[in-house]
C-alpha cells in the first residue's frame, strides 16, 4: 500500500491510538508517526514498547508538521488539547479525532481551528474492553465500521485522503451526519453500555446473592453485561455526558418496553412474552447474516448463554 | 471413565439434551441412551443424525427400565411430562431434569412421583444460542457448573450418582437450595436475559433508526445483546412465568439504579458516573479471575466492544 501521510501525530496514547499505530506500521499507511500524551507513565511506557516512531513530552511539539492530527483523547478533553495545538498546526493539515460522539466533538473542536486546516471527525466502531498504551493490537480495525462527518470546514480532498487512511488500517468507511450519527449510537451502544453497568451495579449491590456467586455463575448471561461493562470509565462518563439528549431518549424508551413486558411476566401473558422473544430471535439472525458476527460457538465465548 | 448409570432416558431432544448424549458417549458414562420428543419430526432428526441408541415414539417406552430419566423440556411442560411417565419408572431409579428454574420444577414434578423413586433436580449452567436436536455438541458442559438442589424425596446414594454422572459430562457440581438458586439465576441470567430482549425491542421498533444501521453497526455494544436475546423462546417464556417473583424484584433493584444513572446523566454529575463505572469494572476483572471468561481477543468476538 502506498503511504497516505508523510506524518501523522497521535494526541493520546490509549487502545485507539495505539492500535492506529500498529495498523498504519503493519500496511505502511504512513511515514512518521509522533505521539504525545499527557501522562509522564504513558509516555514511558510508549517508548519502552516502540509506540510511535517519536514521542514528544508536548503536544505542540507532536503536531509540527504533522499532515494529519488524530485527537485520541476522551470526548470531554477535546476542547483542552485543541486550544493548546491549533496555533501549531501546519497550513493545510487535516486534523480528525476518534470519539464515540460527533455533535460535541465538532462543537469543542471547531470554533478553534485555524481557517487552513481542513476538520474530518472519525469515530471507529472498535474497542475491547481493555485500555492504555499497550492494549493496541494492529488487527483492531479489520473489517469494522468507521464512521465519518461530513463537514464543512474540510474540502473533498481531504475527506478523502481520510477515507483512505483508514481503508487502510483495514476499516469500511461510511459517512454519517453528526447527530444521526449520535442517535444511532445511543441505540447501539451508550444506551446498551449505560444497560449493561446498571445490571452489574445491581448484582454486586444485593446483599441476598454474594458477589462470589455471582461471579462464579456469571456464565449464564450475566457475564456478557461485564464485558461491556468494564469499559474504560472516564471515556464513558463523556459519552454520556456529551450525548446526554439521545441517550436518555432511548433510556426511556427502554424503560417503557421493560415496564410492559414485566407487566406481562406480572399477569402471567405468556403469548406476549412468546412473541416478543421469537421476534427478536430474528434481529439476531440478521446481524449473523450481516457478517457482524459468528455464529460458531468458539473457545467457551459464545456457549452457555441460553439454556440457564 | 467406568459408566454410572446402564439406561438413561432423555425426555426432549433439545440443545441440553442432545449435548447430555453426546458428552455422554464421548466420555462414556452411560450405557444404553435411550431418547423421546414429542415431535415427530424431531424424532426423525435425532434418528437421522444417530442422537441416542434407541429413539421411541412414546415417553412411556422411553423409560421404560432406565435407571436414570433426565426431563429436558421446557419448564412449563415437565408437569404434562411427568403425568405421562410415572406410572412406567422403573423402581429405585433416578429422575432429574435440566430446567432453569428449581422451585417450579420441583413443585410440578415431585407430587406425581411414586414413592420409590429418587428426585434429583439439576440445572447445567451451559448453553448457546441455538436450539432443537442438532445444536449439541460433546463439550458444552466442560469446566461449566451444574447446580443440584438437595431434595428431600432423593437418597443421599442417588444424589452421588447423579453428581458422577455431571462430573462424567464435564461440569463441576455444587448443591444449592431450591429458592436461593432461583434469585442467583434471576441475577445472573434471567433479569440479563429481559433487559437484552427489551433493547433488541427497542432497537427495532424506533423508527428514526432503521434496522439496517442498527444490524450493521451493532458491533459496538448492541451485539452483544443480541447474543444472549436470540435465545429459545418457549423456554424463556416458562423460566419468566415461572420464576417471576425473584425475576420482578431484581428487574425492581434494576429499575430504581437505572433511574439514579439517568438523573446523573441529567444533571451532569459526572463524578457520581465515573465512581460507578470503575466499580463495575473490577467486577469484571473477579469473573475473568474467577476463570469464568477470557481476556484475550479472539476471532473478533470481544473486540470492538469499548471504544464507541
Amino acid at each position: 500500500m502506498s503511504q497516505i501521510y508523510d506524518r501523522v501525530a497521535l494526541i493520546g496514547l490509549g487502545l485507539i491510538a495505539s492500535s492506529i499505530f500498529w495498523a498504519s506500521k503493519r500496511n505502511n499507511v504512513s511515514g512518521c508517526v509522533t505521539g504525545f500524551a499527557r501522562s509522564k507513565k504513558t509516555r514511558d511506557t510508549a517508548k519502552k514498547i516502540g509506540l510511535c516512531d517519536e514521542i514528544f513530552d508536548t503536544a505542540e511539539e507532536a503536531v509540527k508538521d504533522a499532515d494529519l492530527v488524530i485527537l485520541c483523547v476522551p470526548v470531554g478533553a477535546m476542547e483542552q488539547v485543541v486550544l493548546k495545538i491549533a496555533p501549531f498546526l501546519k497550513s493545510g493539515a487535516t486534523i480528525s479525532d476518534v470519539g464515540s460522539v460527533k455533535r460535541a466533538v465538532i462543537d469543542a473542536v471547531e470554533p478553534h481551528l485555524p481557517d487552513d486546516v481542513n476538520f474530518v471527525p472519525a469515530h471507529p466502531l472498535a474497542g475491547t474492553e481493555h485500555s492504555g498504551p499497550e492494549s493496541g493490537f494492529a488487527s483492531l480495525f479489520d473489517n469494522r465500521w468507521c464512521l465519518l462527518t461530513d463537514h464543512k470546514t474540510a474540502d473533498k480532498k481531504s475527506q478523502n485522503k481520510v477515507v483512505s487512511f483508514w481503508e487502510g488500517l483495514g476499516a469500511n468507511v461510511e459517512f454519517m451526519e453528526a447527530d444521526h450519527h449520535d442517535l444511532v449510537l445511543a441505540v447501539t451502544s451508550h444506551a446498551p453500555h449505560l444497560i449493561a453497568y446498571t445490571m452489574v451495579g445491581v448484582a454486586e449491590d444485593l446483599g441476598r446473592v454474594t458477589n462470589s456467586e455471582v461471579i462464579k455463575y456469571s456464565a449464564a448471561g450475566f457475564r456478557d453485561f461485564t464485558r461491556i461493562a468494564a469499559s474504560d470509565p472516564t471515556m464513558w462518563r463523556d459519552v454520556f455526558l456529551s450525548n446526554k439528549k439521545a441517550t436518555l431518549e432511548i433510556l426511556g424508551r427502554f424503560t417503557e418496553e421493560l415496564f410492559d413486558l414485566q407487566r406481562a411476566i406480572r399477569t402471567e401473558n405468556g403469548d406476549k412474552l412468546l412473541n416478543y422473544f421469537t421476534h427478536t430471535r430474528s434481529i439476531r439472525r440478521g446481524i449473523i447474516e450481516a457478517g457482524q458476527d459468528i455464529e460458531a460457538p468458539n473457545f467457551g465465548r459464545d456457549i452457555e448463554i441460553d439454556q440457564n
